[in-house]
């Protein structure tokens, strides 16, 4: 498989929902990403604020645009700021720098998509988007 | 109910996707709005194109912006595209005036959310956010 | 095949800027989109102006984004230009709809990629994209 | 020679890619821009993220625009981020300031455009590019 489908998008949003509720985790928002960083699927849960999309859309779309996920996206910017900064500006203003934007791999290894969740801590919406990707049958590359 | 929550949002989806499928549409993409203009839900089926997501998004969120479904903005366009354009502009860049952007409605006609379509002719992608909305027992306004 | 390659686009690139020469076409600028809409090759001819890779992406970046070649794109510009005016501003401002944006499509016609070329006339342009991705043994779709 | 043409860019494109090669680098993207700042070449090897093009075009943009290799902006934004966060909006949004966007200079000195690479480490890319530039026989100045 080398495409990220609706079905599989789907099956990730419901089990990151589903880690989510199983961890006690606050209410979470999950944004799915084909190879391309472009919107294949996403839900906002109830208690979300609003602009948590947008939060999980950077996540994500960070990921995908630099090949890295959300976490080594954080580590540079400890050590460079400005670089994530100007980053962001280069891929059009959607990049969030922290833990929870999560590419996707086939098990074979190729890069089909990212995830982007949040909600709760940095590393627990990581964790549940890796986890997630894994219940998917698929590879969770988290940094 | 004064507020569209995930499970109505969800419902939406399902039965827009659902009402593609029987109608023999081509892949449509549905997103769902809160009262706030804020993503609830979206999903992007197999074959439609990259950016489908921000179309679908565009006519509800100038359908919510202006409390007018997106075939009302159509005719306003017709008739003074500046006005459209310079209100796009206005709102940030997300608005996109032809139908396919429906308002929703609770039963008792409390405006909660609206539904963005697209992938078939603006006039399916319409009765397809129609049909959707009146299956989860709300009231669709679509100019 | 189902992804466009460097190789891929480097083929085009070169077809496109040998079908120019012999045509007798001006100067031209050649951009290679892949299926995610992220330049992959271009290349802008000595006398070309300042601004033509933007003008040959926009062209591609269109096309790729709505899933039709730019000539369909210019005829719903005619028909509807507020529309295409307000997908322009959802798609974040690369969207030019004029002929010489052409969907590249594999041989068992999976979409993986588009071109943009412009220089001479809009008509010219296009049957230069077609040329150079039929040269490179791929499937054009110019509409 | 005090304009960068194709061929020279084309030349300089492919000194970079064979010197990544040569060095075990990770694929690179590689753009160049002539003295008026817009894109004469560019080329993002397989394996590349989506938004590399993006990158490189920052690298050169910003060297371009203010007339010091990027290694020099990266000096200024570990003294005065805030500069550099400014100059970044000012130019409209394309500078990014680490090593690897380096300035192209006539043997005689007159500065005639920029290439921009990322895609391994800034000094790696860097290196990339004054090698690119020198194997073309003109001058590099990367700060």
């Amino acid at each position: 498989m080398n495409t990220l489908t609706l079905d599989v998008a789907r099956t990730i949003v419901a089990a990151a929902r589903d880690h989510g509720r199983r961890a006690g985790l606050k209410p979470l928002t999950v944004v799915v990403l084909d190879a391309g960083g472009h919107v294949v699927a996403a839900e906002r849960e109830d208690g979300a604020s609003n602009r948590r999309f947008d939060i999980a859309f950077g996540k994500a779309h960070g990921a995908i645009s630099l090949g890295l996920g959300s976490r080594a996206l954080m580590e540079r910017a400890e050590q460079q700021p400005f670089f994530i900064a100007a980053v962001t500006s280069a891929v059009g203003g959607a990049l969030v720098p922290v833990p929870g934007g999560v590419l996707v791999r086939s098990p074979e290894g190729a890069l089909i998509g990212a995830v982007g969740i949040t909600g709760d801590s940095s590393d627990n919406d990581e964790a549940a988007a890796v986890a997630a990707i894994e219940a998917a049958g698929l590879r969770a590359q988290p940094a």
